[in-house]
């Protein structure tokens, strides 16, 4: 199955092709910088006159966009926080001023202005990151990717400072959905009592990644429409003074709003409406599609491509919700994960909620769900899914409720320091009751995603897999509810390989390695469950295998290879564990990763020789 | 070192002894029931006239206080929250209508009132819980022990009701400082746009366990000071119908609100503000020390303590402050954990921060804090560490700051469900960068704790032993910046027992009966640090050790005996793992959980003659 997307934007539908839009000089490839190539630092713009600054935020959307295009971005939310870059470098006085960005979706332009615009004209092997990281420059304080926390570290940030009886301000930057999530919440509680500087800029550009949801965004639309005066202000509510301003992408008014409160000796919340995807029609005008976009995509070509794990869910969902009404598809702000495209979620109607940036209650909502009768799917990232690990234990597992929650792109991969997705397993597999299953191919996903829908037992998890999908060509009949029941794969002697989800292919290569290079017929497992072992299967192992290896894409700390080591900790069977290695690994390729941690046949097979040396 | 306190209860302090107090008949242990022999379910309390009503509330509050004394309990909630559930149960039609408790700290009264008096009116070996539970009657839907997810799970059980096309109400109580949390101030704002019934009664009692702290605190203030008309109500700003009821405790003035909002059509708030520990003047007097008592609390006399694990990192903070203008104590709410009586607190004056429930911001305002040059200490139970498990990864372990976190009271207790404390070692040592030490005596901790406020280089948690202080004797020099290297007690051969924290005493009697009874003098391990293994010191063992047990107060799966089995997984080394397994246990007797888990000598002693049968 294929369907039609636009310019390799692999969630994106219906927007149509082609690309005649309003076409600014900064889209050129031949773009010639106007005033950027003078900036080195912050010192350096504040030198600029006005039109210079208007001229400089054209330089920064090249530099966006041209990153971007080469190595994929966050487009949107940069976009539209350009001019506030350039009026706050302008009015404080950063390093000593401190302007810490939450989640690091906005902050191209930051480091652009920092020192580190070579990340953005010439990104081709850049070092530089997409993300907030002290480590490559004074003006970061650190590495974030994970969204809500600004208001906290800024806080704590400006505790000290007062401590330690130093004066400068404190900036907090904010928004672009950030605002409901549970620590920016109690962030914005906390700020509001510091009793000392502390300036909040809550950039609302209306959105998250998908449209914004919740009374906290009904808040700021009405204090949208009535220019910053409305009869309920919740900021005021806290304590916090106040500003609105209704242009926030007017260079002038922002340096005329920050001068005012610099210095302040209050927490000052600085609400500025903003337009995500400033300056880039196609941005500006599907605000969701080009949060985020992938590299080429400037010059992308109409295309079809194959199905994906969210493509299918998304049809899984849709299918059966047109029989059963009780099904409800749940996410965090990250509707593309379960593959809801908006004509999807508008199909799904009340079956589907976005409970924007609120993963914790996003668990405790599909908790509360399926104790009630629904048949709740919640989808979330693995990166992600950490930030509700009570709620999982407490709300959902403890009480035992059949909520379904898909992780989604767990895996070793070469991502960013701040979105590895290697740590799912150790967080969910050891909370009681949950089940966790890694399937190995569509087939086994459908198949499971039925069963944990339709099932009364337990809370289910399943790690999607990532990646091109694999077909088994076989109808799955597998009866899920034998928890715990190991798939042996092939059978075999001497020595078995238990091969998690993706990795079954893996499984597959350490095999033929053994067949080939020892002339020993491998046993091949694929053990579905991540929360428990097959013992009666272990145990029968022992009667003709000597050696069990256990392969799982993510980190070995707390995950699924430990607990078939305990299981054989008394016994005489060796057991070789592969994963990944407990560190913040960032930007490293994937090969490079595998050969680090041993996840190749060859290297598995020298292992296995060297056992017995 | 010795310290008075009062009645027992074992943080508080500095608020004299005796109880020459207002005694209402209630009080007496001789006291009759008025009203309450006759109900058994909400349906019998509706037939109940307006004096008997307040003569049930004379009887709940009975129950209360004598369930609290005779088994200990949460007292001063409870007693605030009986007339708001008397009106409850007036108004409302449970189990049609829905009433989801938050925390379970207000909701005694409900539990006499459907169906289970017994386990407060006699409470010696009751069954009935002190929390929620839907095993236990109908009117309940979760087993709840921790805060802040009544809007979440409630909202929940609203969207399936709506999907299900079902009419009735779901009333969400939350207060006593819940409302602060990440996960109820994102229910806040998701259960906003429900755009169906949704009646939430926010109990404003003024108190978290300790005061209230927070903007979100100053917003209610404000209401309570304006009775209700405060010029900005974030609960209107948000969406929600607002009514304010400043005499939380009338009954009648309840049941009027109440059934003005039955049935609503849109989401409601009721704000109500109520007394904590209502009903008992030391409870209304003193409300922090009131929230929760002991068993035996009534009748208790002045008495010293000996000093614990919390007095003495008081002491620590309030010496070490003296000195260091940077130290930062912060607490999320439960500032008895760092033994932090009102007087210490305000001996620490701005190096104090209470930040309310709010986890999450905890961790990352530690994280900020550190980042700016100070020297914060959060003090956090185990049972919670683990609601900020985002935090601690994220804000903290990926920006490698030299924070401090103390988790108290981790290890296999008898606790509740909902408060067990045996996840907290996979939680914290499965993260990268963090340093999770766990020191076996006073002098050990006093040292580790020193050593984790001065060195720059790592983030520190501290596994904060429980029960009676443990003293070494001699003075810890160990130098803690060898990260990873174990302490070897006792050198021997044949076995080696790594005995973790706390089960040192343990590992000391394993040792003990190996000795006895095998003739073997086994090495004695204190591992010190759970976020590595001394590799150097595990491979020498092979030279004359052919079996390691590791002994960890702490579920098995994920934490650290796995990771010396999966060390030796490839070797002869024979590994057995003790600890707790992967369950939610309620309520079971320690001598019961240690016989199951073989956590005792002689069971020990069987399974290494078992070994090699």
């Amino acid at each position: 199955m294929k369907k039609k997307i636009f310019c390799s934007f692999i969630m994106a539908v219906s927007i149509g092709c082609g690309c005649a839009f309003a076409n600014p000089d900064y889209l050129n490839s031949d773009y010639q910088l106007k005033v950027l190539q003078k900036v080195n630092s912050p010192k350096d713009l504040k030198k600029l006159n006005k039109s210079q600054l208007d001229l400089l935020a054209d330089d920064l959307r090249y530099g966006i966009i041209n990153r971007a295009n080469t190595l994929g971005g966050h487009l949107g939310p940069d976009l539209g926080f350009v001019e506030p870059t350039i009026a706050l470098h302008y009015v404080f006085n950063s390093p000593k001023d401190k302007i810490v960005f939450d989640v690091s979706h906005q902050i191209y332009p930051h480091k652009m202005l920092t020192g580190r615009k070579s990340g953005f004209l010439n990104p081709i092997n850049t070092k530089i990151s997409g993300y907030s990281n002290q480590d490559e420059s004074e003006h970061d304080y650190f590495k974030v990717g994970h969204t809500s926390t600004s208001l906290a570290l800024a806080s704590g940030m400006a505790k000290a400072r007062d401590l330690k009886g130093e004066k400068y301000n404190v900036v907090a930057v904010i928004g672009d959905g950030s605002l409901s999530g549970g620590e920016a919440l109690e962030g914005l509680s906390n700020a509001a009592v510091l009793d000392s500087n502390f300036i909040i800029i809550v950039n609302d550009n209306e959105m998250a990644i998908a449209e914004n949801h919740g009374g906290l965004y009904t808040a700021l639309k009405t204090l949208r429409e009535t220019n910053g005066h409305a009869e309920n202000n919740m900021f005021k509510a806290m304590g916090f003074e106040y500003y609105y301003l209704e242009n926030g992408n007017s260079t002038q008014d922002l340096i005329k709003l920050f001068s005012k409160v610099k210095d302040t000796k209050k927490p000052t919340v600085l609400h500025i409406h903003t337009l995500k995807g400033k300056g880039y029609t196609p941005a500006e005008e599907n605000k969701e599609v080009f949060h985020y976009r992938v590299p080429g995509f400037m010059n992308a070509k109409c295309a079809t491509v194959p199905e994906n794990y969210n493509t299918i869910t998304a049809k899984y969902l849709v299918e059966k919700q047109k029989k059963d009404k009780k099904i409800l598809a749940v996410t965090p702000a990250v509707p593309m994960a379960l593959g809801l495209s908006a004509d999807l979620r508008e199909k799904l109607g009340k079956n589907y909620v976005d409970v924007g940036i609120a993963e914790q209650f996003a668990v405790g909502f599909v908790s509360g769900a399926a104790q009630n009768g629904a048949k709740p799917v919640l989808g979330i990232m693995s990166s992600f899914v950490q930030r509700a690990y009570d709620q999982l234990s407490q709300d959902l597992a403890l009480n035992n409720n059949p909520a379904v929650v898909l992780v989604f792109s767990g895996g070793i991969t070469g991502a960013d320091m701040t979105h590895l997705s290697v740590f799912d397993i150790p967080l969910i597999s050891n909370i009681p009751n949950i089940v966790y299953l890694a399937p190995a191919s569509k087939e086994e996903y459908i198949a499971m995603l039925d069963w944990a829908v339709e099932q009364k037992d337990h809370p289910v998890a399943i790690r999607v897999p990532m990646g091109k999908v694999v077909y088994s060509g076989k109808k799955d009949k597998t009866n899920y509810s034998k928890i715990n029941k190991f798939k042996v794969e092939e059978n075999g002697s001497d020595i078995a390989i238990i091969a998690v989800g993706d990795f079954l292919k893996l499984g597959k290569n350490v095999k033929k390695e053994i067949h080939d290079k020892l002339g020993i017929n491998a046993t091949l497992i694929n053990p579905i469950y991540l929360t428990g072992i097959d013992e009666k299967l272990l145990n029968d192992l022992k009667q003709n295998h000597n050696i069990v290896i256990t392969l799982e894409s993510g980190v070995l700390d707390g995950g699924f290879g430990e607990k078939i080591t305990r299981f054989y900790g008394s016994s005489d069977m060796k057991v070789l564990n592969y994963g990944a290695k407990k560190e913040f690994t960032d930007r490293v390729p994937l090969a490079e990763l595998y050969a680090k941690y041993h996840l190749t046949p060859e290297l598995i097979l020298k292992d296995i020789q060297d056992i017995n040396k």
